[in-house]
């Protein structure tokens, strides 16, 4: 197989953004991205968009996207795995330039989440359960769903409404930093405890935000990347897996089984278990839809053993100078979560911390190993994807 | 690049069928694509979804679809680029396997597009636009779209609304021969000229229906695809290009430039220039959702000169032993659009034609060449995909 390198990346300012259309959202990404790898539109081969769309008017972002950011006539696709569709497009983007099809191909993720009310938009996305079952008969919306792991958790390890608050807190202070956060403020452990419930155990704060916003990568093949780039960061290993969509079909509800598939055939290619992993990598970004979704995802990567991820976030692990800094960015609670996007803004943040050129300092992680880990969970686990980065383009992790 | 083949096709009926669900759709193509390979479920390492979705309950439809047909827990994304999404979804598979990611890949196209009202099918897929120019401002639904088309034609050229019956003379034609054809009834040159105008010179024969269908391939690299059948198809060329969202833009409107660009590149990998292309191949299928888009991909394709591909139809040369029989299965027109299952179900419907085990034998093409053409759009040509298949592994079309 070729090997495949990221050599540009960008982010659009997430939040509320009716500044702009989807496609000028799209562009702020885009633009970043062509200027980092010193590319300009005729030099892409492919683009793949990311996004959910059932709450923009376009209902075909890919075209209207691409147009818009001067990539037509290339060739171009939209793909939709719920919240890991960014992900997803990775992966098809990548395998096309793998494959050879392409030397230079693009993803953009993409987002506009208030286009629809938030009702509308809170409807939508319960209804990415298993829409008869879930949805229809028992009237489970996210927050519904989490709250059945959350309460799981809480019930099977002791853990408490506190213990998942140092979570939000964590993601809010890396928020706070980053300057295109949606919430660029602190959180106290009385504020997070004090916020309305959702869905018991689940609070306001346990919740990311509905957000607009873009990411772009700009991925080329090994003998190309390195006459773009003298910092090329290579995609090593992307596992993926699908979980039931019926939850009744679970057979324990304080992990992902897809996640932890995922994670295994990641981990498997370059030669590592899915144990004390987060020895081996210098940042991570998992997917925080709620806090509780962090603590199971620390355990489903391996991170920590089963039951003991809210001791991580008890000791502070997974903060900057920690075992392993998670979410570095403000993750999805703080950075927050255009659905499209999230996988995409995940692999353009952990190569800007692998190449040490994020801003402010205190979100910048210490690079030593050379190795970056992203985890993107679609629905309830329906999909996921573990995607490895690393500064080499040879050997596995120490 | 990997070789690529096509090991196993399926194809569900296509038609009104309330009597399934959406996944017991996409179940009668995948349970015939695993007896045609003689594979399992176990067999398959990723599957990729093709679907529009608009009009379905289900919003997670590659899962739900993937986990009634037992292939829960591969990896999984769904692919949307309009009424080209199954074509867009065999680029996604087919790199996936090339890449070496994976050694055998499921595309499985599945539409249900009956389940919403039919005037909210209208207005979605009119949305298919961009939405704010045509749709919002002049309200133009997909048969005004295909209007503007066919009435520049035949201001351009002289043809008239009995040379584009012709094409859906032919379409019923065939598809009273194919069993699993939405309309299995023949129309005469009369009943097509007295159908009732949707929107001028645009007749209710002019147009394909509203379909739920299904169809699934499963794709298998080089060295493995002779150890699974005998009688492997190969992919050898895929094409593909965008075109803009904005009508406005557009030079000219008795072509697609997304479908000729399309065409460009699938035909230059195997040595062929866009020119008595119909010389080259046994059989084709084209994307025939209106008359008009018959005659426009014959030439955008190079099987006749600009302006001329009406008279192919006069002459009867795209029907069987003519100069390249086109749409045997009865096209988009009669077999039925299910917007999903339309690419992925030419390229099953080619395969058998390539095999030569289409039933009934007076809808199975002459095969001499081994070489077959499907030409899939989306939208008036936001997309454009041409997929080449060969029964050889190697060399040019002769």
């Amino acid at each position: 197989m070729r090997d495949v390198a990221i050599v540009g990346v960008g982010q659009s300012r997430f939040g509320r953004r009716n500044d702009v259309n989807l496609q000028e959202l799209a562009w702020e990404a885009v633009r970043e991205a062509l200027s980092d790898a010193k590319l300009s539109q005729k030099d892409i081969q492919y683009s793949v968009v990311s996004n959910m769309g059932l709450w923009s008017a376009e209902e075909l972002p890919a075209v209207v996207v691409n147009e818009y950011c001067g990539l037509t006539p290339v060739g171009s696709h939209r793909v939709e795995a719920a919240c890991a569709s960014g992900s997803a497009g990775v992966v098809s983007a990548y395998n096309m330039v793998a494959s050879g099809a392409v030397d230079i191909a693009m993803v953009i993720g993409v987002e506009k989440m208030n286009e629809s009310p938030t009702d509308a938009v809170v409807e939508l996305i319960g209804r990415a359960g298993y829409y008869l079952w879930e949805f229809e008969n028992f009237g489970l919306t996210f927050p519904g769903y989490y709250a059945l792991h959350m309460s799981a958790y809480m019930s099977q390890y002791g853990a408490t409404e506190e213990d998942f608050c140092r979570a939000a807190i964590k993601a809010h202070h890396y928020g706070s930093l980053n300057p295109k956060a949606q919430f660029r403020s602190e959180i106290t452990m009385e504020q997070c405890l004090s916020s309305k419930y959702v869905a018991w155990p689940i609070k306001l704060y346990d919740s990311s935000p509905i957000t607009d916003g873009a990411a772009a990568l700009i991925l080329a093949g090994g003998e190309i990347a390195g006459k773009i780039t003298d910092t090329p960061v290579w995609i090593r290993s992307i596992g993926y897996a699908t979980g039931t969509a019926n939850l009744s079909k679970r057979l324990d509800f304080t992990g992902l089984d897809a996640a932890r598939r995922a994670a295994d055939a990641a981990l498997r290619r370059v030669g590592l278990e899915r144990r004390n992993v987060g020895g081996h990598f210098d940042v991570a970004e998992v997917h925080d839809c709620f806090t509780i979704a962090e603590v199971m995802a620390y355990e489903d990567l391996g991170i920590a053993e089963r039951g003991t991820g809210v001791q991580l976030l008890r000791e502070g692990q997974t903060y900057k100078g920690g075992l392993i800094p998670v979410n570095l960015d403000g993750g999805l609670k703080a950075k927050g979560h255009p659905i499209g996007a999230t996988g995409v803004s995940m692999i353009a943040g952990l190569t800007d911390q692998l190449l040490q050129r994020v801003q402010p300092r205190e979100r910048q992680a210490d690079i030593r190993r050379g190795w970056a880990l992203a985890h993107n969970v679609g629905g309830t686990g329906h999909y996921a994807y573990v995607t490895l980065l690393s500064l080499s383009r040879e050997g596995g992790p120490q």
